[in-house]
Formats: structure tokens, sequence, C-alpha cells
């Protein structure tokens, strides 16, 4: 890695201590942040010991490799300024900065467009020779005109080259694994489409509640806390062509002609083509657990779906007629997220007419992640008969070598791989889809669902004939 | 199961006692014999109650559910017939002898013609309204000639339809697994052809030596014991197209076709298509083994190849230009069967032009019968980079419910199902393709190989530019 600075917006925030300086500090641990300056810079009138200390205290309870000298000795270097956000605050920012630069921003969505208009007049989004980048949190935008108008205030002072869109979820091991999955291996691309894919459900169920982010998620909701950028970049790699190459900007351009491919919802195909729920008490393993409307900060009527699933229809050669299904939902049965691809059945040709059960390929990505294949193998005995037995591989981690999403993101972001960030034109089409829902979603409530249960009702509702949700629940039946 | 009558012609030798018993007995404890009236047939002057007790002392020895009181009660149900192959001295088993009835030739192959010819002339192999069968152990002549010969002669007294040609292998439970697996999985037959396969590799290698089989052995050879019968079948479960259904005729003529597409052998391709090896001395495991010229019975001069591997090239739209390498040998280093396909590359497209390894798919007949899909996934890591990773599930036995081969033949030859026989016009197509090999094989000699290796060097002769033979040993980095 080159020399560079590392300037922190909100350092004195939750973002920056639970996640930012511990993986900063695993990168130093490891060796990969060799020549970088770190600077925090936020409203709080704090000293340089100050933010020194309270970073040692932030790495003693979260960085999971802690070790107090390595750690004293990071927070050594570490530099503050304390400044708001606006250009002229900003001077000693300015004074203090030299060569090439990363900005990241770890403050609350609302301010991201005045904080990068702010570094833009203050002069810090060029510098000649040295490239300057602007990292910006998620959520971008609450919707397509917002997002616009985002970008427009953004652009303003910065080229889209030097802006680095965080989807975390893009920076996770198991993420980057689907993507080897897909293109390194031969099987798969020929029965990749249409003619062998029956359906492909995209699931990201959580036992967790709103937790303690009642404020900002009973204004986002699931649609936009988790279709709208995770599982939409999921959805982006399963169906998306395979690139010719492992570019950023080519990566991009295969997810966004994905995206567009997706048939845009009418009001009439919400109806159909959507779902969403709310979970009311319920239990999760042995814990009562309480509604959605009682958690604290929630409102007692408040009409936020804590569960969404839509139906989407590809509109090219390689998967017209194949339903997507994606949901996620909070307090549901378990935590199990997959993508699994069902493939079409065989002739009904073995003896007697008998029919063998559909092959799925299922990549599940947590709690542990792995790579199944649901084939058909003899029932063992005297009659020819099918019944399915499960081909499975667990994905062997290795902590040593692996990176966090926040290590990676981090890393790529100071080295300036965009491949894990997304475009605008990504965040604008996923936008773009999810209008007509969002819309829609203005009126009537989500409806009631159980916590620990498989979720509401209506997410039936979506599937083509012959579908079925696979269970959300693992069960000794079900995958390992 | 019809009420029958099974006659042993052979009874009193040792395929009678060490697999046919055992596997009567067991079908009898099963509740699958009910109405069967079994008669040992041998020249031996045994009375019925010297049979009884034999075959009883059989069972204690051999029957793996050998139980004293069901034992006695099935061999106290037991008759005996002596006389000769003949047919003046079968006249006391043609009074004996009503209604439907399996004649099963436990006998040296050179007298299964003569036999057949007796039971014919007897008047046998009619009986009006009832079925008259007859079982012929392998090997079905020694060659072409000698095949068409013995056909000859049994078809002077017995129709096609009425002839059950054993290859045993045909009844194992892993055999039939394979055509399920085949057949009853979408995933696979978009893959399988040579759009996407690169080579398919049949091994069936051995640590067993010689044993008490010298003078069968060392007049046949590895050609004749396993290739011309056991791998060809493989070759054909492997290769065949889909068969519409399950019917015998159905399956026996897609075997048939496969076969008629393999590119007949001319003196120069035998030259570079066929190996053959003879092991000298050596381990297997810890335990030091003489060479096979060495071996009780066997020549000190003997030329008997006791290793064979041949390719195969498929003259068809499914297979042209996709290398079958067939290879099985006595005292090599393990005896880990499997079939094994390889699929082509993908295009090198991981970052950095990073080639993928290739993915193989593959079906482990023994020790431990298993489906084994070879594929990349990310190496867990800070880089993109894939690695091998093994999709496995291991065939779930149920003793309990499982026939043994000899078991279920018996059954299928019992109640007409001819699809786990040979036709002959199989065997006639076997021995046809082999034909030049023999030939070229009367001259020369070969290759000696350590007991407890990899096999002879000349067997690498055989493949194509990049492909090599998997390992035979298991070792910690192979299949598990």
């Amino acid at each position: 890695m080159p020399s560079a600075n590392l300037v922190i917006l909100g350092a004195t925030g939750d973002l920056t201590q639970r996640l930012l300086m511990p993986a900063l500090y695993r990168l130093y641990h490891l060796g990969y942040a060799r020549g970088l300056r770190i600077t925090g810079y936020s409203i709080e009138p704090w000293s340089r010991e100050r933010f020194r200390n309270h970073i040692y205290k932030a790495l003693r309870a979260f960085a999971p490799d802690y070790q107090g000298t390595k750690a004293r000795r990071f927070c050594a270097a570490l530099d503050y300024i304390s400044g708001g956000l606006d250009a002229k605050q900003m001077i000693p920012l300015v004074q203090h900065i030299r060569g090439c630069a990363l900005f990241y921003l770890a403050l609350p969505p609302p301010l991201f467009g005045t904080a990068a208009v702010a570094l833009g007049e203050a002069g810090l989004a060029k510098a000649g020779g040295s490239w300057r980048r602007l990292v910006v949190e998620k959520p971008f935008g609450t919707d397509l005109n917002s997002a616009e108008a985002l970008r427009k205030q953004i652009h303003s002072q910065w080229g889209e080259d030097q802006l680095l869109r965080i989807d975390h979820f893009l920076g996770k091991e198991t993420t980057q694994n689907l993507m080897v999955f897909r293109f390194a291996n031969r099987f798969l691309e020929p029965l990749w489409n249409s003619a062998h894919v029956s359906q492909v459900q995209i699931s990201c169920p959580e036992t967790l509640g709103v937790e303690n982010r009642a404020a900002y998620y009973d204004h986002a909701g699931a649609l936009r806390d988790m279709l709208q950028n995770h599982l939409m970049q999921l959805f982006c790699l399963t169906a998306m062509e395979p690139p010719s190459n492992w570019d950023a900007e080519v990566l991009r351009d295969h997810k966004v002609e994905v995206l567009r491919a997706v048939v845009p919802f009418t009001a009439r195909s919400v109806r159909r083509y959507s779902a969403r729920g709310q979970y009311v008490a319920g239990r999760i393993g042995r814990k009562r657990v309480p509604a959605y409307r009682r958690e604290p900060g929630i409102p007692g009527n408040s009409r936020t779906e804590t569960f969404a699933a839509l139906r989407f229809e590809v509109n090219n050669w390689r998967w017209q007629g194949v339903p997507f299904y994606l949901r996620s939902g909070k307090r549901m049965a378990s935590s199990q997220w997959e993508i699994a691809v069902q493939f079409k059945h065989v002739p009904d040709a073995l003896p007697g007419g008998k029919a063998a059960p559909n092959n799925w390929m299922v990549f599940r990505i947590q709690p542990d992640a792995s790579l199944n294949l649901l084939a058909n193998a003899k029932r063992p005995g005297a009659e020819l008969d099918a019944h399915t037995v499960v081909l499975t591989a667990p994905y062997a981690r290795n902590p040593d070598k692996e990176f966090s999403a926040y290590e990676q993101l981090l890393l790529d972001a100071l080295t300036g791989d965009c491949s894990h960030f997304l475009r605008f034109d990504e965040v604008e089409w996923a936008w773009r889809l999810l209008g007509p829902v969002l819309t829609a979603w203005r009126h009537g409530k989500p409806e009631p669902y159980a916590s620990g249960s498989e979720g509401p009702a209506a997410q039936n509702r979506l599937l083509a004939p012959g579908h079925h949700w696979r269970p959300v629940r693992v069960s000794p039946g079900d995958l390992p």
C-alpha cells in the first residue's frame, strides 16, 4: 500500500469504534497499513489524547485480535482534528492533509451530502497528482428521487470515479465466494439458464428483532434495509451474465445490465409479486420476545414492514420464465441465509413411471457457508427408486487469512479497487425497481406474523404454481 | 414370487456353497423364496441328507445372517439328484421337475454348452405353459469365435429370451445406483457430452493378487477377467444414451448401441490405445507379496497380464473427441473403484488471468460408495483465487433392505426381469471390440510393475495431452 491519509468523519461515533477502528487495527496488525496515517475528525472538542484513549478502549472491547502493546502503538499514531461540516471549519484539516487521502463518511445518512460538499469546497477533493477518494456509507438515499438528489449534491464536488459507495455485504468473504463459485466451475454455466432452472430463492431471514436501531429502522423497513441493497446484490451476482474479466467497471456493468432486465413492477403486478409482514410476539428458541410495536422506540401503531418478499421476472435470453424470489425478515425461525436454485424435473422415466425429486443447488451464506447440491441417488434396497442425497462441501474458513467485510473494503478503498463498491447506476436501478413497491406500501399495512415463524402467509401469493418456499428453519431432514 | 423350481447344476461346487446358497438362504429368510423348490444336481453320488448337511455347513460358514433353526429349516427343504451332463442321465431330474423352472449352470465354463444341450435334449427347456430359464455364469466364451460357438450350441435348445447371462456386477447395488444417478438428476444430462466433458476414467484396481484362481486366471488375464465384462458394463452405463424407460430390452439396446459406437481398434491403434502389465514382488501395506510368476500354480514364465488399460474413442454425437480410459489391475496400491468424469476448463477469467482447476464428477464404487463433485470455491483469504473443494455424499447403505449381487440376480432370474443380465449382442460386441487387442497381445509381454504401485508406466501412453490418471492410492489430499 502506498503512503496515504485516511480521514474518518464522524470519528467519535459508533461505527468508528465498533467496526472501522478494529478493522484498521487488524490491517495494521497484519502489516497492511504501513504508510497509512489515520486522522479522526468530528464536531466533539476532544484532544488528540482523549481520542487516542477512546479508540484504545474501543479496540480492547471490539477488536478480536486485541494485544495491549500493539493496540497502544496503533493508537499512538492516531491524529484527531475537531471541526464541523462546513468548508471554513475544515481549514485545520486542509492544512493537516497532504498527498493521497481517503475520506470516510462515518456519519448519519442525512449528513452525507453536506459533508461531501464541505470537503470539496475546502479543496480536499483535489490534490494535483495525488488521489482523493470519498467513502459513502449506506443507505444512498431512501428512494429514487432522494438518491438522485444526493448524487447531484456530491457530484458538484466529486467525480463518480472518486466515490466508493459501501455495501458491506460485498466485502464479505462468502459474497466473494459466490462470484468465484459461479464463474470458476464449468458444470454451472451450462445449467444456469431457463432451459434447466425452474426457480431461484434468495432468502435472508434473521432471528434478531429491531435491537437498538428503532429510530432508523422504523423509517426504513425491511425493503429499504435489506432488499434494496443486500438482496439486490445477491440477485445480481446470481443472475448476471459472466464477465469476461473481473475489472470493477465490467462487473458493475453486468450487474446493472441484469437489474435493467428485471420486468418493472406495475401497480397491478406489485399486488401479486410483493408481500410484507410485521412481527408480533412469539418465541425465538425458548425465549419469549415482544411484538415489533412493543419494541422500545417503535410507535404502537407503526405500519413499517419487518418482512418483505418480492418476485422478479427477468426479461432476457438467460432467465425469461424463471421467477426469482427474494425475501428477508426479522424475528423469523432462523438466520439461515441462502441462494437456492431449483432445476427442472427429469422425465418421469424411473421404473413404474415414478418421478424423481427436483435437484437444487444451494449456496448457503450463513450461519455456516457451504455449497450443496441436492441430487438423486438410488434408495438402498430391492426397488429401483430415487431419493434425495445432499452433496455438500463446507466453505473452509481461514480466520488467519480472511478479512472481515470492513477490513476488505478499507483495503480496497485505499488501493483503489472499486469492484466491491456500488456505482451510482446500481443504486439508481435498485431504487427505480422498488419505486412502485414503495408507492404501493404507503397504503394498507403489513400482515402480522408470529416471532419465530416462517413469516407471513402473504409471501406464498408470490409463488408460481408448483413452487414452495424452502423452510427457513433447519431441521434434521434439511441441509446439514 | 410364483411357485417355481430352481435347479443348480454343479450343486456340490464352490460357487454353490459360497455364493448361491447363502443368497438363497437370505431370500428365504426375508420371505422372498416362498413357493421356491430348490434341487441340487451334480455328478457326486451323494445322498439327499449328505447334500443337506453339506449346505448347512456352508451356510454356517458363509451366510452373513445365519441362524441355526432357520438354516436347518431351509436345508430340510432341499432336494438332491445325482447325475451327469447328458440327457439320459437326467431322466430322474426330468421326473422330479414340474412347472416353472430355472436351471443355474454353476459349472466350469467349458461345460456350459454341454450342460445346456443336455438339459434341452432331456426335454427340460420346454414345459407347455410354464416358463423354463437357463442361467449361464460368466465368462461367455473367451473371444468372439468361442462366444459365437457357445451361443449356437445353447441356441440349438434354448431361445435367447430364456437365457440369463450373469455379470454379477450388474446386480450390485452401486451399479444400479449409477443408473439412477445418471437418469434421475437434471443437472447431469446437459453436461454429459463432448461440449463439456474432457475425459472419462473408469478405474478398477485391486490390492488382491491371483489368490486361489491361478488355473483360471493364467488363461484369462485382466482383459478377459475384468475389462471385457465389468468395466465394459460400467462404460456402457456411463456412456449410453438415456433410455426412455427401464425395460430390459430398451436398456440393453442402448448399451449395445454405445458399444457399437466405439471406434474399432486397428493393428496400429492397439499399440497406442492399450497397455498391459504383470505384477512383480512388492508391498501391499506393510505386507511383502510375491511376484505373479511366483504365485502357486502360475508358470514361472507366464506372460499373462494382471493389469490392462484401454482407451476408447466413441464415434457418436455425444462423445466424439472425449477419450474413455478403462483400467483394472491386481496388486495395485488400492482397491478404490471409480468412474471419474472430468469437465473441460473454464475461461481463465479469474483476477490476474488465473486458471481454475478442472471440475470432476467422481462416482466412487468401492470401498465406500459415494457421489463426489470436485468444484472450485474461493480460497479463503485476501486474494480472489480458486481452489478445489469436494462436494460429497456417501451412498447411504441399508444392509437390511439391500440385496447382494447374487440375491438380486437370483430374484430377477426367478421373476423374469432380464435388465441385469447380458444379452448375447452385448457379449458379442464386447468381444468384437477386444479382438484386435487379444490378437496383438499374443505377442510381446506385459510390462512389470511393483505390487502396491500405481501400475505400469505403459498406461500413460494412452493418455491424450494434458490428461493424467487419477491416483489409485487414497491420500489425504484426495477424495474422502
